[in-house]
């Protein structure tokens, strides 16, 4: 029989140290905020109601946290009088009768659901307090897990601690499930008797115990739990989040010459096979798929590219690029809201905006598709086979049709038939000497700069 | 006197865990395949005899395995018994009469000459084996080396290892030399009265000692012989061979701000006091001569930079760029199959492809060679101390004279002569307060779309 | 009441190692040669005199050394005999009556004012040496620091060291103080007496205790103390200099989502709340305002971004490039020496050099502004809120009024007045079914190319 679990996410805190002009838990981790991060975990681990307890930015922190199939209530904290107090600010919803209650954190954002699962699942057991714990090198300053027989005996702060105790280093991650009918009586029970006066959420354990309830410890990978003061730390979790991911993608099947220089973004997804070069940025909604090689220096974001593409050096791809199987997208080219069909070529110095490329079309170098007026975007459709010469521009609306020729340096602005040339530009002129008057000019204007006071 | 040895490389893993389309020997490492890597070092450990044992892929990875000076054979290994089965699907070649066989393993591309070396010098002092091993801080899971004396005792298995054994940290790398004239008979001996039921190579320790001959082991440096069994193990050997390389090169007096940005290629060359930034990826066939300057963001590859030339931020240099001394090549400039002249400068978003630019050149921003009429490649040729305007199209094939000048925004179809200025643009007319009124047009239109339904 | 001291520094080392045409501590850190960060520090100590030893390149090293606030004095060392020898090259400036004499090396430009400080203040309170030490892991090499009860007591050297002085972590830099007044005497009773026969500085703490003087260590972080002796010591010096300015800035309020891959020259700037992506590269001069956002792939040299204005990917700016709130440069443009309009856009493929451009003026994809005649440098003048048509040139000195509009693939040599529209290319032709006729030529030529023997 399914247990229900309300997790309650504490997402109020300060942040000084952060110095940001907006919430800590709405800073992005792999383009994604951490709040939003933590949301995913709890899905995952088959919670579908959260009580988020908000301070600063409480809407847009309510907005980050929205995730398909969780109902979130929002509760703001008003006062800061530590976790035990903050978990409370939600008591209207723990009072709804829960099996279970988590406490999570929304500046925790790398926890996956596998600890939360294994906290719930000892809930199921019988105890009445699972708290999640991680092994650690370097447990000074954090709460030590004292462990007997696979029961939690207590959680023991550094201060109180004996040099045995000390020694321990299974230590408190902060997280932790409460038995639900148990909750609120186990939360209201906190006292503040302790040097800051706050209410500590880890007191639970003493308070559970007291009861003749049984506690426990679950294990979770350090590097989950990493939290975030600063900006440095944020820096820190955004690379152990890209860490894992890279080698999640390398061993089902990509390669990655240097992994440490491919940043993906949350929802990045790669095919076997696909190759990525080192110095390549994935902005949001990419996909790759296998086969597909991105060069280096290259920056996607809300592309799709088919297998047997390829991007770059130094491409650019933003939102409604799709490549077809087969084309390619080379240096200082920008590719937006355009079809790139089957084996066509944008291969130097291009742009192509709000666009139809059509299967095989060869896109000239220094190619520019005018697709703004200054008010609105217009569209350019370039048929199958088509060439268009380097150094054109493409004043949409416009199209050229299948197999049609555009000479190099045109301006097309009318569409052009299938399988006719297009020019538009001047017929050269040549001046013979010229140049050497014109260098003789401008140098006599360069002395007669020099030559002012 | 010379000994001739045989080198058994062995090359038919399945590599089911590298999830590819290839044999895992055939995945580049610096741009070259793992096998290659290791056949460089097979060369260069003066040995000129290769059996390959090859599976999946057989033609390919001989063919990435051909080096000159060495004449290798290939042995298909059809089932997968052990790599002492393996070894002799080469029986052909063993039995030719080498003093020494040498057995090594197409994933270990970052062993070099020098531990192949000292294997072989072990067998001439009179060794029956000689087993590469290495020391390592993380022993568990390696067959232990137990040295006595000088003399390889055995090769301890971890899961029949005392703890004091566990302790030993030299450990077992896989490669071995055995004396020639015994090799046969010594693998034949091997048995597979084991729990996987494989035919260990390694047994040749025991044997050799069992028939009263002596066993050594001689050292490589851990790094030297990571193996490869998924692509992210692949990343880290890819990482070690990049360390490695910019080492060299930094030591020889080449600078880089940001090693650990710079990837080079194999046969990556640059010479003292060049200077390499931040995010410089060279492909294969580049070399730099000392003095020159690689600016950030730059993508080389089959080209060649001269003292005191610059190229970058944001260049490509495609195969056949050839960069005479003080020629620049700019930001989003790309370059292939061209000479730019000595002091010649290419400096802003141009594309130059099948050209010759002469001494002293001015290429103006935007300029493109139209060198591809949808069939043929067509050559440009600029004269020295010739001024391209900017945004320039040249029409190849066509040539601009030493000293001419071509208008900005020409397009130009026809040679211009020595000295002369060119122009093929439109003369510009004014509508005065025009824009007004197409601004006007422009947001009606824009009305006009969200007025509808 | 202020004392005032002499800081020696020793920079004449040959730095063979370093494989360099210029002297090592000529080479940048962050962009700024090694001796100048030296100077920096001596600055922030409060030291306002310095006696520069010098050998190679004594020119350019005094001038890399001249710093606001501190008169340098250059003293040549022309045998070397070891650092106390070196230290009294120094002898005249030595002389003029310090209270203090402060001994530091041109190759360790990691170090900070504080342990400079630390030195000076245990002079003050009357000792008369005070050596800088650095805790570390791996002393070997290191002379140790005895120390007791407050007292440096000796420097051992490794060699002299019994074993427990070896288990000292505690070692010696190099870096000292000395009593202004008892230097010289100090320092003339070093001998070289010894297996190298040179003169050691470090002798002085035995000299000074020979002569009943109190000597003490103080203490530097190691990082503070690394030195430099090929160009690979250097990159490490490099990481370790970016490592620590990037934690400032983002503690400060920056953030950087891979800041292993942001690279910041010595006087780089950057406001709270600017976001600093992945891949960005900052030359000297540029500051950064708070609320600014430096996309992937963007190259920074002497410009200025104001709140709000977004750069990249992909984007170079160069010298006297200075953007306004909201201003954006995109991708694959280059700016230099112009002023960007608030909110202006410089979005796609453009170069714009020597220009002004004005508030909410949008620059089309493929925008030149031809600011060369080959001898000159022109301007450009853009007017609030016109418009620029891809694929343009803009032939300066040129001037586009408030509101104009320049229509795609234009040239424009002459002046545009307020709100008019100005076009400059050639009117389109087309010729129907021509394309399928050039195609059958150029497959003819094709042919004919590929028959030729």
């Amino acid at each position: 029989m399914s247990r229900n679990c309300l997790a309650v996410i504490l997402a109020a805190g300060e942040s000084t140290r952060m110095k940001s002009s907006m919430s800590k838990v709405l800073h992005p981790v792999a383009g994604l905020p951490m709040i939003a991060h933590v949301m995913k975990s709890i899905v995952a681990s088959g919670i579908s109601d959260v009580a988020l307890v908000v301070g600063r930015d409480a809407e847009r922190v309510a907005s980050a946290a929205a995730i398909d199939g969780v109902a979130v209530t929002s509760f703001v904290q008003t006062e800061r009088l530590g976790t035990g107090h903050a978990v409370l600010a939600a008591r209207e919803a723990i009072t709804r009768g829960y099996d279970e209650i988590l406490v999570a954190y929304g500046d925790v954002p790398l926890i996956t659901a596998e600890p939360l699962r294994a906290a719930r699942a000892a809930l199921a057991e019988g105890n009445d307090v699972a708290v999640i714990g991680f092994h650690t090198q370097k447990p000074t300053g954090y709460g030590r897990l004292l462990v007997k027989d696979g029961e939690l005996m207590a959680i023991r702060e550094e201060k109180d601690a004996t040099d045995a105790e000390r020694a321990v280093t299974w230590c408190n991650s902060g997280l932790l499930a409460i038995n639900g009918s148990k909750a609120l009586d186990f939360l209201s029970r906190i006292g503040n008797a302790n040097a800051k006066g706050e209410y500590y959420l880890t007191d639970v354990v003493e308070i559970a115990r007291s009861l003749g309830g049984r506690t426990v410890a679950v294990d979770a990978p350090e590097e989950q739990l990493a939290g975030c003061n600063n900006r440095a730390e944020l820096a820190v979790i955004e690379r152990l989040w890209q860490e894992r991911r890279r080698h999640e993608l390398m061993v089902s099947g990509v390669s990655m010459i240097a992994p440490e220089t491919v940043f993906l973004s949350h929802d990045t997804e790669i095919g076997q096979d696909a190759l990525i070069e080192p110095n390549v940025v994935f902005g949001p909604g990419v996909t790759v798929e296998g086969g597909a090689v991105i060069h280096a220096f290259s920056h996607l974001e809300g592309a799709h590219v088919a297998a047997g593409a390829t991007v770059g050096p130094f491409a650019r791809l933003r939102p409604g690029a799709n490549l077809a199987e087969g084309a390619k997208v080379g240096n200082f080219c920008e590719v937006k809201k355009a079809e790139i069909g089957k084996g066509a070529k944008v291969n130097h110095l291009t742009y192509i905006g709000d666009a139809f490329i059509g299967a095989n079309a060869n896109i000239g170098a220094g190619t520019i598709t005018c697709n703004y007026d200054g008010v609105n975007k217009h569209v350019t459709r370039i048929g199958e086979g088509a060439f268009i010469g380097s150094n054109s521009a493409l004043v949409a609306p416009v199209s050229v049709g299948d197999g049609a020729f555009v000479a190099s340096g045109s301006v097309i602005t009318e569409d052009v038939p299938a399988d006719a040339l297009a020019l538009g530009r001047a017929r050269q002129e040549v001046k013979p000497e010229r140049a050497k008057a014109i260098r003789a000019r401008n140098q006599a204007i360069k002395a007669a700069r020099s030559a002012k006071p």
